[in-house]
């Protein structure tokens, strides 16, 4: 059967060339369109989709990044078999009207002789930065490498990763990157799971218990809305994760901006959860309602 | 008397504001002008006016910024005795025609919270990387900050600071900074001595005795010429700095661009050398002729 001569999906502009993307950018920019940009490591699920669809609802053109970053993942983490689809990646892209796909080989992010990383502390320095040494160093040099490359007007971060949204803001402000940050919220399966392209790796039965991470944040809800303690309620998602067989990294409230302990139980937090089910490490969050 | 009504030197604007100096910027190059950038520390001397005039030869607009930038400045070194002289800068500047003098505070180049720090291995390790810890993160993360404030098409530095220029361009290429690096020969005074804001430290004393630092890169060519090798010439260049006074922190011939040992006494070499005299560390480098 013959292809219908105009497609009823404009197909995205592939580029691999770091300068080649920022000149299109740019010449878009300078005929006065709004240029949106979602960074993400492919494998993608609702939760990159819904960024896609949020910048393009605020964008005139917006481009996706498809990189698996080497640099944020600790030597024995899980860089090789982190999932690559590529093709339907792309294919995902396009439904969302996506006007480029920014899919850099390695080489070009990190050019022969690459001896620069981008360090930040403060948001950095708890959580995923102590379990994962030199992961945020790796977000923060690829994200301003990135950003740079896609001088956007807006670049789109998913909530689930909290810790990374603060950590890319604080860097963007520390060194002038002149892009705006928008956190979207976390698109979660029916059960409330938290989409991630690591969930692919749950076996059926861990699949099964992964939804004990979401569990646990409304139990913290629940206890929060009761006026309970930071202590107890921090006790009662560790017991309930360890109830669902996962194994905890860290269940905590803190200071939602800071991630510092809270010192006013009525300052703005969030309940952060990290922990392994079998080979996989999941994370999750959910920002607490504002107390009084 | 009345002033003339056409001033003969039209005076640059000063903006303390790194958001308006941007913009300024880009609604520059967006009417088609190139513009050059000149970072400086102020204490402007012949070296500093010598690369505002190459960016004026170059390009249609000239930003010079003046920043003592606090954090290439280790706990025991001059940072509150380096000289600042903002009027006679200004004054250097507009009688060179720069458009634009970028004067920000330090509140607004590090915000409160400022975490985030650029740093680069590689050329940065040795030399005053070694003498000076942090020096290079210093400089690396206030020149990226300073050249996403002002986007230039290109910027320009002093050759007299060769392993700086070395960890600017390492630092632009791989994060991508989309400007060009231009570096522009050492201007000396009569006797050799390299220009240098730090050389008003010196004492009468002092001053006779730091042309020194040039005598021995002197000999260093001449010894490279002559085909001694670089053990040899080393030790002489130690050896006339010891005589002069001078306090040695290192005198060396290296690969001029990766700073390492010669494997190959026919590679793009350059004569280094450090010293102090009382109280005031100097630096000087040349490169040296091709052999063969």
């Amino acid at each position: 059967m013959p292809q219908p001569a105009v497609s009823p999906v404009a197909k995205p502009i592939i580029v691999t060339d770091p300068i080649a993307i920022r000149e299109q950018v740019r010449a878009a920019q300078a005929r006065g369109r709004r240029v949106g940009f979602v960074p993400t490591m492919g494998a993608l699920h609702e939760g990159h989709t819904s960024l896609v669809d949020r910048a393009a609802c605020e964008c005139d053109d917006v481009a996706v990044s498809i990189f698996v970053n080497p640099t944020q993942f600790g030597p024995s983490e899980d860089f090789s078999r982190y999932p690559r689809s590529l093709e339907s990646d792309i294919a995902a892209v396009a439904e969302r009207g996506a006007r480029w796909v920014f899919a850099p080989e390695a080489e070009s992010i990190y050019p022969p002789g690459w001896a620069t990383r981008v360090e930040v502390e403060g948001p950095a320095r708890r959580f995923e930065g102590e379990i994962r040494p030199g992961h945020f160093s790796g977000v923060a040099t690829v994200v301003c490498r990135l950003l740079l490359a896609v001088p956007a007007d807006e670049a789109y971060f998913g909530a689930k990763d909290w810790q990374q949204t603060l950590v890319i803001r604080r860097m963007v402000r520390d060194l002038g990157v002149p892009t705006g940050i928008t956190v979207c919220p976390t698109v979660r399966e029916p059960d409330g799971l938290a989409m991630s392209s690591r969930n692919a790796y749950l076996t059926a039965a861990e699949r099964s218990r992964a939804c004990g991470l979401f569990e646990s944040l409304r139990l913290a809800e629940q206890g929060w809305l009761a006026g309970e303690t930071v202590a107890v309620i921090e006790r009662a998602m560790a017991h309930h994760l360890a109830e669902r067989g996962v194994t905890v990294d860290y269940a905590a409230i803190v200071d939602r901006d800071t991630l510092d302990p809270l010192t006013d139980e009525t300052s703005p937090a969030v309940a952060l959860v990290a922990g392994r089910l079998g080979m996989t490490r999941l994370i999750d969050n959910i920002l607490l309602p504002l107390r009084r």
